[in-house]
């Protein structure tokens, strides 16, 4: 008498928090240093010294019952105004506030973005490797279908044979994830252009937009001096779906946005949509001293170079240890193939000396392994000669 | 080729918002001291002190990077513990942790309890007068029906001859809220009692457990000495929604529970699809500082005296100008009857006056103005000669 599927999407934990549960089991017997863990994108950096400063100059100087008081829906005027300022001294953008829409973090905006769309029929494009979750709502917050595009796993870009294939008239939007949660790719200049080429197009022959949803949490965290592409700036119906959790280092706090660009079509009916959907979906107004700690630290982020120097440290042992891996240019995950076809099988095998890897499949590129390394740099320098020894026994 | 739905839900702010930003445009004119602004429940009583104290040790004492990580979906252990001690030891239940599901206020709350409940074709009933929203999200967030049960105005206790009648076979579940946004009324024993008894006995007709769902954000805020019956003692199929914006200040922050009591019927198995509801509405986990706080503050609140010293003052000079009242006994909203039949004109003409009440029609009550008297006690004293004068023009 209760809703089935509910129960069922509570019952059933995602593999990655499974792994991570049965991690905190064996730290318990055989202790936390014995663990290497590598299931969970939590930040392992501390956030930048600024998240305190700001929470305790506003705790301190601000009325707690207006510092804590109600906001407006869409957020605090000036804050909106400082994500505006932001994005546009760094990517040369012209946005102002009243195209962001401040939500609770990035699950937020997608649902909202999500129920602001979404009609009976529609269908959400999703290139893997994908965050798992996408699936999930798309099916359950939204009840459409999700068209999977399966991987390109030379480079972690876009498998565009198959993308142009699954553009179809029920098309509404295209979720992107760059950089990428499994992989840590980048997508290339060269990428985006192409995606936006042909989502121009398909726009064209079905007569109505479709929307390009960009999921940016780790847009921050990119290595090797690259140049991120702007997305709004190729394509312009495009929804830029933005947290703080992973470049300042506050996941608990659950403080983001969504960006509706001023060149969006209709743009003022798709922000009254997403307002009406954040509404509808219970969400009253983002968290508010977050608010301001987002404001004021929106051009800050915690310190990425220990993300670099890890990236490095592992990506070369691997490699040294005879794994096959893309480099990742950004965020915190690996992405190495496997040493089997089946990865589940050698995520077992690896689980037999507490190395805990995340199968590919659950982001729709099976024989791949997710490493998160935002862990201690030590974890992974004594989890080198694990991966080694696992290698030296497929080896056998 | 956007949602429709949500765009509408957007668009049209809620008369209570309407109002409030309407108040703003006439403070700007006329200076703030001069507009008498009884629209919005935000609250003016300022934090207790523990908010504070809570906030700066944790921010002092705890490594950033976990203060601000990510917590399970279901809360902080050690939260969720203080949340069931707290009711354990003010209200004589057996609550334990697992009982408890932390969320991102009262409208995730409700949200996620509906959203786990609804299944096609149920129908939730709603007693007038009633929060606005609660019909919103029955209709577009689970797209159920919403049954409205016309109040009762001698004393905004139940009109269970109407809820009797109401009762049916897709009757999912009642939701309540006492005390009462906007009447103020308290539901006596008597009242719960006779509730629970009316849904033991459609529940055993009709096969299937009907719940109730009892938002209580303003649990806290009674006055008179009055203690208010903990519904799940009277009827185990009951979930409590709550949220700490009202008891203690913050309703920007975000932060409440839903409990799920154990003696409620497959509790486990509806306790799963919270979380599930959760998670596809794109809650994370509940703010992480905020839950820290709510664990530490539960047992406490901001000085609620003052709402009652404003109840004194406004509930006297409004009888003594001539207005017919119910005494509220709870919350801080006073729900008079208007002059004249049409409550909307009556608005209007106190807005002359730059008097601004909320039409009763809203809350599924016309003929009754809300006053959200959560303002400063000089405002009601410096507005009642406002009142008197507007019952002078109905004399004349």
């Amino acid at each position: 008498m209760i809703s089935e599927a509910m129960t069922g999407l509570g019952k059933k934990r995602s593999t990655i928090r499974e792994i991570f549960e049965y991690g905190n089991q064996r730290a318990k017997i055989v202790g936390r240093e014995n663990i290497f863990d590598f299931s969970l994108g939590n930040p392992s950096v501390a956030p930048p010294d600024c998240v305190t400063d700001v929470i305790n100059s506003f705790v301190a100087e601000e009325r707690a019952e207006v510092l804590h008081g109600y906001t407006s829906a869409t957020g605090l005027e000036w804050v909106r105004q400082a994500m505006a300022d932001s994005l546009n001294s760094r990517f040369g953008t012209k946005f102002n506030k009243d195209s962001f829409y401040m939500t609770v973090g990035a699950a937020a905006s997608l649902c909202i973005v999500l129920k602001a769309l979404a009609c009976p029929g529609d269908e959400f494009i999703v290139p893997a490797p994908y965050f798992p979750e996408y699936k999930c709502w798309i099916e359950n917050t939204v009840n459409c279908k999700c068209v999977l595009i399966p991987a390109e796993p030379s480079d972690f870009q876009i498998n565009f044979t198959e993308f142009e294939r699954s553009l179809s008239k029920n098309t509404k939007a295209v979720i992107i994830n760059s950089p990428n949660n499994p992989s840590g790719a980048v997508y290339s200049e060269d990428t985006i252009k192409k995606l936006a080429a042909l989502l121009e197009e398909a726009s064209k022959k079905y007569g109505h937009p479709i929307y390009l949803i960009s999921d940016e949490p780790y847009r921050e965290i990119v290595f090797d001096g690259i140049k991120l592409p702007f997305v709004t700036k190729y394509y312009r119906n495009t929804f830029i779906c933005y947290s703080f959790s992973k470049s300042l280092s506050l996941p608990g706090e659950r403080i983001g946005y969504v960006l509706v660009p001023d060149e969006m079509d209709d743009c003022k009916d798709v922000y009254a949509a997403v307002c009406g959907a954040g509404r509808i979906l219970g969400y009253v107004n983002a968290p508010s001293l977050f608010q301001r700690v987002a404001g004021k630290c929106a051009d800050k982020t915690a310190d990425i170079s220990i993300y670099n120097k890890n990236r490095d440290i592992l990506y070369d042992g691997l490699i040294k240890a005879g794994y096959s891996c893309v480099k990742p240019q950004g965020a915190f995950y690996m992405f190495p193939k496997a040493l089997e076809e089946d990865e589940v099988a050698f995520c077992e095998r690896a689980k037999k000396y507490d190395l805990l890897l995340v199968p590919g499949r659950d982001f729709g590129c099976p024989g791949h392994v997710r490493i998160a390394y935002c862990v201690q740099t030590e974890t992974i320098e004594r989890a080198l000669p694990v991966f080694e020894k696992i290698a030296a026994e497929y080896r056998r």
